[in-house]
């Protein structure tokens, strides 16, 4: 049985802790937080989980193989290199670090340690992103053309961060499985920030070395909930509409051909046919992800979401940061 | 009675015919295009009215007090200009004219020969966008924060223009009625074509003077049509959903204020009140832009879009298309 | 060429000669109206057509072939009946008479006469039903399981008519598409009136000989616009929105199926799969039933809707009628 | 401090068991079910609290107040007049009983007992209904003119009731909110059956006194959930859409009047005017429930739903049944 420690109890551990609690192959052996009433508190749900406000603990028992990293993002880093440096494998929240020479750092670590590190990028391990992984796969799109993606809605304003590093990085990982961010070759980003120092609105668009272009829409101030994402191909044109309760994703038959049979070589043909709303198993991300994360410390698996995959998602924000700053286009190196 | 003659019969003169023929205080004096054809056509429905090839015959009648221009964007330069010369007041369709310099010629030309000349932005003439203004009026909305427009289906891609001169010009007339395109003093577009050789997605950026950012995505390529401006303010948002038969416009009760009794300044407080669905008039926005520039004509009116609006359009326009071509963010002065 | 004569140029009839009037293989000869300044002003857009206010100039004429009867209901009897007899084929309005045994009357002389008797219920016509009529005659719905419609908007309140005979005919003409009225054996319908003395609400159950229920609900009450009709069969249900501009039809492969392998035989088992929208021509449902008439009177085609059809759909609404007043079900024996 | 214990832990009671053990003024003393395993399972979670499987227990605690039975409908009656006959207070889940044979026993023994009971009629209890009330409190509506409600999906199918008593029951709670159950003179429904023997489909109508018509249309096999309710009064018309996340109920402003200014008396004037969506607070209804529950007990309150109440939900839905077998209109008697 693969030992598991949850690290951080607030918003989101505890998802964690129930999920990997249901997940065969493997024991929450600790649960972690520097808050000592949410220890107590979680003690009594979970009696057969040992709940602790010393991080050490878990560092230094010999039986425990893992921990999941689910903290603020300041602190991520630091725990994760202890982690790694104690010999545990790693599971660390979203995003991977603060910033991209830490990122590196603990893919080193890892590396030379060889040790799993994965990251908590979620729309990864959605059904919904699966099918449209298998869309592409199966080469229903075609050569993507485009992808838009919009997620905005009246939301908490973060202190410290802005609101790309917030919810973009979600489009970003749904925009990653349609076109990998390690061909990123362009990154401009620009934002307005009303009521704390940090963009609350943001917009992020992506050049990849294709030519492909992509576009986040991202913000905490608006009146409405959309969490949409068009991505266009020359076959069909995918719309997933995250804030449907099932049918989350359709696919077009639309699209645009040259007629080659007109002598004016530009004389576009419309082509408008059904449009597919494929089924998709309502399961937990989380859940899915728990399981992936025990595969692959046992080897069974190879990481979905790899710290190199962390890591080039905290160079783009990063970047993002820079051409926000320098209100400018920033050319960055592809991965 | 105002003598009216309309040049250019084929997509949209139509319905300009249609309306100044059933407008109060002007006569159609003239239909004029260069197919004879369609001339005849329009001869048959409209018997009273004389029908032409040659625009000279509108220039030289001395009865005939303004011309309608309804002719594609290259030719809207000349034939404007020869009616201005000619002392005839000018309504011209959008865009003005294919360049600033043009458009420039045009409002001087008219300003000297004390002729109206107006340009068919025709988004001011509706009911929705006069409800936005009533509603920024009366100060429900407070101070502007961000506009953020939507434009896309899939739509006849144009062989000579691109998606921002065909669509995005819609939007930006929309954002005009909040904050006036006179104070633009940045902006940014991105794109793509692959089709034709002309952006068929675009997105375009402007700031304002007073900070206030607005971000346009048109598109011919999405295969759903949206069609909405999300306008946030202080004290309001609105929603203006245009492919809504009726429903068009919606008013947020929503919002965040500093909470002042709280010893850190940055402690927001959501407000989350009632939503608005305000009733508005179905009325078609040819009828009231018909009757508009016959009063302005006579004197009784402004222009509610002026040459000089026009030509800020143009000049915007024109700057979104080298920030396109040299990919970087260009300055343009206070109108 | 077949002529035609278009009779009634109010609300509807223009709709008629319009598309007569673009319909190969026939020619409108005459419009009839007895507002003297209707034919006046449609003599002027069609020079070609003669326009008269005496319908006996119709029934004079030896050449022309056929009528088009577009006058209020009361008044379908006597001019269809004369028609007849006067040897001319008879396109006529939805419902086709005001009784029962006026449409007796008249689809036995159609039959003595040996001419095409032809009623507008519209919906036959259309694209999305000729889909659905697909979709069942693949075998794609399987055995039909219910049938729930819904036309309800604020609506304009008829003086002389219940809202049944002006709405839900429409619900029943989709209904006839999935199982023919000829097989009713029940009715009960109920309703209410506040404004006049007929129903402006209304409700109409149906039974079928096999056991089918269909139920509509129709309402000129109702502050939202729905029009929509479930169809649930054994292998599929589908999902009929008139409201949506073009995905107007949805196929849920869904459904429940008996679990023979568990003990008990009651153990359902659900089935979700997925949502086809399929593509559906745009065209207009008059043009299709114009050409159609045509066909007809040249015995290329038998009547989609015959006078048969006609006198079912108003010996249903006669039953509902009733069953309204006297408030109880009605039995009607079959076609 | 009033306590209380839970019977019924299986899909609905832990929803109970969380919510009473969050209400002040009381303390969850029991939870109680037949099955061992259920008991073992929820004394982890609430350590504080006595597990058992003898409802003997409760009965026999005199420092017990009140039960809430949360169990199969054919166990509320004996289970409810036990708990009253030992002297404690009941909340009873919806429906009361069985048969109004049962409903009958248990208010006149409650009222004997001088405690109180009361129905989880969970709808009574939302913020949604309760807005309606104040709607209709405050005269903006205007007199009822009529209700119509529809609640399907595809749902889980019950062996042994019909959709009636599954899902109408909601409907007719909010119909209770406009205008009382007791004023019900007339109820007809029919329905189909084709997994089981009893209805999965099913449409109720009622009359009440005053002339109002109400129609609940209930089904487990729509391939779409529809949720929603239309009231329509003299003033203005509510749409309560309960599949909305937040924005559940819309006033209209619509309506027609007569215009007593035409010499016809018949001439409706339409009046559409703004459509407001008023801000509801997302409260969960078993907590409002709770708490009205431990008022009650303390004589702070009068029962929201008392046992009154749930009898002629049953009268109601018992005359369902019977209109359903013997295909029939049937007369009830005013409550």
């Amino acid at each position: 049985m693969i030992q598991i420690g949850i690290v951080g109890l607030g918003y989101w551990g505890p998802n964690w802790l129930r999920n990997f609690a249901q997940t065969d192959g493997c024991e929450v052996r600790y649960g972690c937080d520097l808050d000592a009433a949410r220890c107590t508190k979680f003690q009594k749900q979970y009696p057969g989980i040992t709940f602790t406000t010393k991080f050490k603990d878990l560092l230094n028992d010999p039986e425990l193989d893992a921990v999941v990293i689910v903290t603020p993002t300041s602190s991520h880093f630091p725990l994760a290199k202890a982690a790694l440096l104690a010999g545990k494998h790693v599971l660390v929240e979203k995003p991977m670090t603060a910033t991209l020479k830490e990122a590196n750092e603990l893919v080193k670590l890892a590396k030379r340690k060889k040790l799993q590190l994965l990251v908590d990028h979620t729309f990864a391990y959605t059904e919904a992103v699966a099918k449209i992984r298998e869309i592409i796969k199966d080469g229903k799109l075609g050569e993507p053309l485009y992808i838009d993606s919009t997620r905005i809605n009246l939301g908490l304003i973060q202190k410290d961060t802005n609101v790309l590093w917030d919810l973009a990085i979600h489009d970003l990982t749904i925009i990653d499985a349609v076109q990998k961010l390690d061909s990123v070759v362009e990154v401009f980003a620009c934002g307005s920030a009303f009521y704390g120092k940090q963009s609350e609105i943001g917009h992020l668009h992506l050049k990849f070395a294709s030519g492909l272009h992509a576009h986040v829409h991202a913000s905490w101030l608006s009146p409405v909930k959309i969490r949409q994402t068009l991505i266009g191909g020359k076959k069909a044109m995918i719309v997933y509409n995250d804030t449907e309760p099932s049918e989350k994703i359709r696919v077009y038959d639309k699209g645009i051909e040259h007629d080659t049979t007109k002598p004016d070589p530009f004389f576009p043909k419309y082509r408008s046919g059904d449009v597919l709303i494929p089924a998709i198993a309502l399961t937990e991300a989380l859940a899915t992800e728990a399981a992936h994360f025990v595969d692959c410390i046992r080897g069974k698996a190879k990481p979905r979401v790899s710290g190199e995959d962390g890591k080039r998602m905290v160079e783009i924000l990063e970047a993002a940061d820079k051409s926000l700053k320098q209100n400018r286009i920033l050319k960055i190196k592809q991965g």
